[in-house]
């Protein structure tokens, strides 16, 4: 492979004249410019990104740190951050962390050892302690889907609480009393947040709770569907479930119609997320929707901010708590 | 940040010393071993993967350009790759080049410049003499659903047409003679391909070649509901439609069921790729299994091979070409 000593030789320029255009340095002339870019053409000269990270002491990349970017909610969130990422002539490195604090831990280190200046973590496997010395590391580090105070301001969340909420709600308006809900069996805030949201719903409207009408999965198609047949096995009165997303919706409503269970009329379902797949199951879901294009823009700019030192992105202490809004499609109805 | 000389002095041995205990040289004493991961634990010196780069000239990541990684496509394919990388202690560089010349060319560059030795590109946008150009740069450099003949031996492809002709005939066999199809608008090779697959069976089959029953969409579920729409206003006798993926398909058939159509009583509807949505919208959806989880792991592994220079592995001049299947599921049925 050519070397700048190549270039330099091949375009009649000095090394240092070289090096200047390559890493499009002012005052360079024109003719110097026109040279070496030729010799580049002809020699197939590449920058070598290593050794500009080593210089710069960064790489030109953002890091991003998600669960799985096959799940389509984080093939979103990647892409919102990816379009702040070419406006600002950055490219993504992503990790996948899996839920899992050792391979979260691994693609972190990874990223930074890359020198990834910005960085959104979305982590759920490393416990606050480790996620806090990290935080002190790299000034550029954002947390998205997760709240840990001591670096609050460094936060972006959803009121994952008070979505379901907001679902179970409109449930119990439409007149529904018998209120089934499916949970995810992951262990993590996010599912705890959200059943906890159904519970205070039931509570607030003087509905009484009960433990067999809850069941739980995977989080996913197959999950929903497995928690639907554990629930209609118990023959329960239950006229409507609420779910902890449209994956498990999805598998739910396609096991109670291949049983003859019309929706909306025998049962009503109820999503979270508003993923693409909502508006593209039958009947289309009615859902939460949760805002994470909106969220993953806020995580790399203030990412950004906070990479460049720019100190007054930090002062408010407060983490940054987004509120989800409930989508009313064609899954839920009143009562027969 | 701690460097390695601070790692030394702390740990008392020499720079070399530390060097070797840091990258995990041979007959190292294990006094140093144990001071020196001490040092470096206590100081948070972190070993910069670029300088490690620039010295071993690649680093440890493969590279992955793919069309889009939010669409759930691209996440199995990437999340195949994934798997094999783990195995094999190497993370991935992902960029996304969304079928554009520009933006495909400036993704691979940067996975170049970072060294990735092994690349699997999803290439659509580059014309054929740039990626045989970039394929002589890099010899682990593999193309995957794309085959350019002068670099056959690395490109990892699926017969489309035979897919489509596939579905086509499925349709035909099941009793429909009036068979519309649903067409991607983007100028790709699998587009025309997948539409010619369709062609062939109706010609094979004596079935009259009808322009009125082809409707063109993007690749997704509008494209495919919008397709579903003009098909309907133009009130053909169509009784059965094939598709050019799921996305289309699930489209498709949502408008289809909001409008009263059945499916399959009315019209059948038959899919391709055989995505996570096939066997979660309803009914069930009938398709033509993708094997991108091979392909990729088969993609990925050559590319590893090439890049440790196991020229073995580039002897068969011949491109590799995978055959799709059909997956039997509730959308297809006899004409009323």
């Amino acid at each position: 492979m050519a070397t700048i000593k190549d270039v330099a030789k091949e375009a009649g320029v000095s090394i240092a004249t070289a090096s200047r255009v390559i890493n499009n340095a002012p005052h360079t002339s024109e003719s110097a410019i026109v040279a070496v870019q030729a010799a580049m053409a002809k020699l197939r000269y590449r920058p070598n990104a290593n050794a500009r990270a080593l210089v710069s002491k960064s790489s030109n990349a953002i890091g991003v740190l998600v669960n799985d970017v096959s799940a389509p909610f984080f093939g979103t969130m990647v892409k919102a951050i990816d379009s702040i990422a070419c406006e600002q002539g950055k490219q993504l490195l992503i990790g996948n962390g899996y839920h899992d604090a050792e391979k979260e831990r691994n693609a972190i280190n990874l990223l930074i050892n890359s020198r990834c200046e910005s960085l959104v973590v979305h982590s759920k496997g490393l416990p606050d302690s480790e996620i806090v010395k990290l935080a002190h590391e790299i000034p550029g580090m954002v947390l998205i889907n997760r709240i840990v105070p001591e670096i609050g301001s460094r936060c972006i969340a959803l009121d994952n609480r008070r979505g379901s909420y907001i679902a179970t709600e409109h449930l119990i308006r439409s007149g529904h009393q018998h209120i089934g809900y499916i949970c995810s069996s992951h262990d993590i805030d996010d599912a705890h947040d959200r059943h906890a949201g159904y519970l205070d719903a039931l509570r607030d409207n003087g509905i009484e709770i009960r433990n067999d009408y809850v069941e739980y999965g995977e989080p996913d198609e197959m999950g929903g569907e497995l928690a639907m047949i554990n629930l209609l096995a118990k023959n329960t009165p239950i006229t409507a479930v609420a779910t902890y997303n449209d994956y498990m919706a999805a598998g739910c409503m396609t096991l109670l119609q291949e049983n003859g269970i019309r929706i909306p009329e025998d049962m009503s379902v109820i999503g979270f997320d508003d993923g693409h797949i909502a508006r593209y199951i039958y009947p289309r879901l009615t859902t939460i929707r949760y805002p994470i294009q909106v969220m993953a823009n806020e995580a790399v700019k203030l990412s950004l901010l906070l990479a460049s030192h720019d100190d007054e992105a930090n002062q408010d202490k407060q983490h940054k708590l987004f509120v989800p809004i409930i989508v009313k499609r064609s899954s839920v109805s009143h009562p027969k």
